[in-house]
């Protein structure tokens, strides 16, 4: 059989390569699995999305991993975990290949972002876990994985890294682009009109659906995860008052890098929200946390993008939330803000992220680098991941 | 410059290469650093040791890796344990470059064994950590880690990976060997004449120093740490009711794949000799001790290898014990025991293992598999590593 090295350089010459792609994220609830068909590098990748799944997440699993992130847990139960995320992440690849009719012949590799545990960029350190040798055994194809050690040691953040697919793929010739992405926390990948890598700026702009899921739960006693469409906003007035105590946060005038959690946007704020302001009516709560949503994101733009976007890009769930968007809308212009969906090579955006290591492990196995220090604190373009090789 | 990828192609054209080996044992009391000097791959491979120190291991770092190997420490602790032993391993190599007056450019990769905290092959787990990114970055060069992850995704016990540079360096074309290491546990590569890979066996014969420097440390009141040159062993007479006692361990008739460790011939197995046996003078103690470890791997020999070997080479720490010298040369005939240091190309047999790992690198660099199923249980020969890139 050919040797795994070797076919990295008929892998360079292919014109389209087949990329599963997996992420997993912090909270731990599914895995997400592309199969990603991609063409090119850099600004000139194209890829379009074959096949997109969320795999379940085992209960017992996820407790375990959250056990983990916690600080419960030795090093033992990470090796074990290790192998039992590899496991589940193998199961993944396989059904998004069945789902999606494709042989795994006809994969180039796999990419996997893998389960983060830990995370301390002030000390370099990050823990990404999911066996990639499981997957390299099974599949026999390379598995670029751990995509953040190599920016963390060459002086980085070791995140956002999803930035350097926007670039790749969202990059206007002509218009300056933010690309808002409103997940539990909201980030930015701001992309100047036919932006150079050094150019691209990416950060957490503050709260994405944290708090307008925090106060739709509460709204319902627990029954509610979310304000569905925005309809409990869209029926309250806004507080001023509290919306000005929001905007006083003390992390949204702090200058990138910067990242945003729970820490800063979870349950302890919306306490503390409740205790000097719980008098007034939820809906007006929901209506005012949904308001600093949307005004954290303008806000973050006027006090850190050189340029104000020609064009706003949204996706995540914060998309289907009418309310967040119509205060968005009102804020840039109604002709400014789009979504994924109206792009012209559209992407679905829940699939984001899973792509987006797929575009990561493409490049590392082009020789490039991925990371984007403008973006990270690198002190310069690294090559990202480690390989384990296939089958020889 | 040169792609990565594409450099792996001058690496396999190249005549010689340099290879910097690492590796830090259980007892995590220093690195092991070597520059080998390695041409050729499977059982063609030469090795030069250019030059081998050992690093010391910080206090404090050292006393975080036992308590997260004794099931203390979370995984942030994991995480951050992880960049410190990166950084260490990376001020090995720049000492182990200096040291041996060699320049990081003439240097073609680094093979890192890295930290063992967790072994669980029963679940297929294992933990080795040292960030390699931190490595890679440091010195431009590629760095294959992670050795033991891909034999265990095949079924096998990710151990031992040693007997693999055993079978290339030291196959005899018509003699028999048995390479006997002589650690605190002591193990065997049985590697017949002309041995094609499948026909190699290696597994632990049983106790190597463990127990005589218990008896040392003993006799001494824990001033000593072993019984120098074998001096305490020669003035004593063997027990040989103890010695029957020991000889019937049920760890010495089970079959392998087995290992041993504190666990089978540590201070608890100790102290249950001198419960029963501890009326005896110390003396006596040590020489059946000593009669028992010779005596053990004599045993593994008669009960597991297929044929008896013609010649058995001696390494590790014990080779300086004269008393367990003399009965192995008693029990296995003068002229059949010989050490490392009597061989054509002798290599240093401390730094065994750390140019055993640049050895199973070479491999993983070549595409070639570099486990032996035969040894480890896996389902078959896998290439064994990570490859984390150095830069473009």
């Amino acid at each position: 059989m050919e040797n795994p090295w070797d076919k990295l350089r008929s892998y360079a010459q292919k014109r389209e390569r087949l990329i599963v792609g997996l992420m997993s994220g912090t909270s731990a609830d599914g895995v997400d699995a592309v199969i990603a068909q991609v063409s090119g590098s850099r600004r000139d990748t194209k890829v379009s999305l074959r096949k997109f799944i969320t795999f379940g997440m085992p209960r017992r699993l996820r407790e375990r991993i959250l056990m983990l992130s916690h600080g419960e847990g030795d090093a033992q139960l990470v090796s074990h975990v290790n192998v039992e995320i590899g496991s589940l992440f193998a199961d993944a690849v396989e059904t998004v290949l069945i789902e999606g009719g494709i042989s795994i012949s006809s994969i180039d590799a796999i990419a996997s972002h893998g389960q983060t545990i830990a995370h301390s960029p002030e000390l370099a350190a990050t823990l990404q876990i999911g066996e990639p040798s499981i997957l390299a055994q099974r599949f026999g194809v390379p598995v670029v994985s751990d995509f953040r050690s190599a920016d963390m040691s060459a002086g980085g953040q070791g995140a956002p890294l999803v930035p350097y697919a926007d670039w790749c793929l969202l990059t206007h010739p002509t218009k300056t682009r933010a690309i808002q992405n409103i997940g539990g926390i909201a980030n930015v990948t701001y992309l100047p009109a036919d932006a150079p890598p050094e150019s691209v700026l990416g950060f957490d702009t503050g709260p994405g659906n944290m708090l307008i899921d925090l106060a739709a739960e509460y709204a319902s006693d627990g029954a509610e995860t979310f304000d569905r469409d925005g309809m409990l906003a869209s029926t309250g007035e806004i507080h001023h008052d509290l919306l000005a105590w929001l905007l006083n946060h003390p992390w949204i005038v702090q200058p990138p890098p910067k990242s945003a959690g729970r820490a800063e946007f979870g349950r302890s704020l919306w306490h503390e929200l409740l205790r000097i302001y719980g008098d007034a009516a939820i809906e007006d709560l929901t209506a005012t946390v949904t308001a600093f949503t949307a005004l954290s994101i303008a806000d973050a733009y006027d006090r850190f993008l050189p340029t104000p976007p020609d064009q706003i890009v949204i996706g995540g769930g914060g998309v289907r939330n009418k309310t967040l968007m119509a205060i968005l809308r009102k804020q840039f212009g109604e002709e400014k803000v789009i979504t994924h969906e109206n792009l012209e090579d559209p992407l679905d955006s829940d699939a984001k992220e899973a792509i987006a290591f797929a575009i990561l492990a493409n490049e590392t196995l082009l020789g490039n680098p991925s990371n984007l220090p403008s973006v990270t604190g690198a002190r310069a373009p690294v090559i990202l991941g480690k390989v384990t090789p296939g089958n020889y």
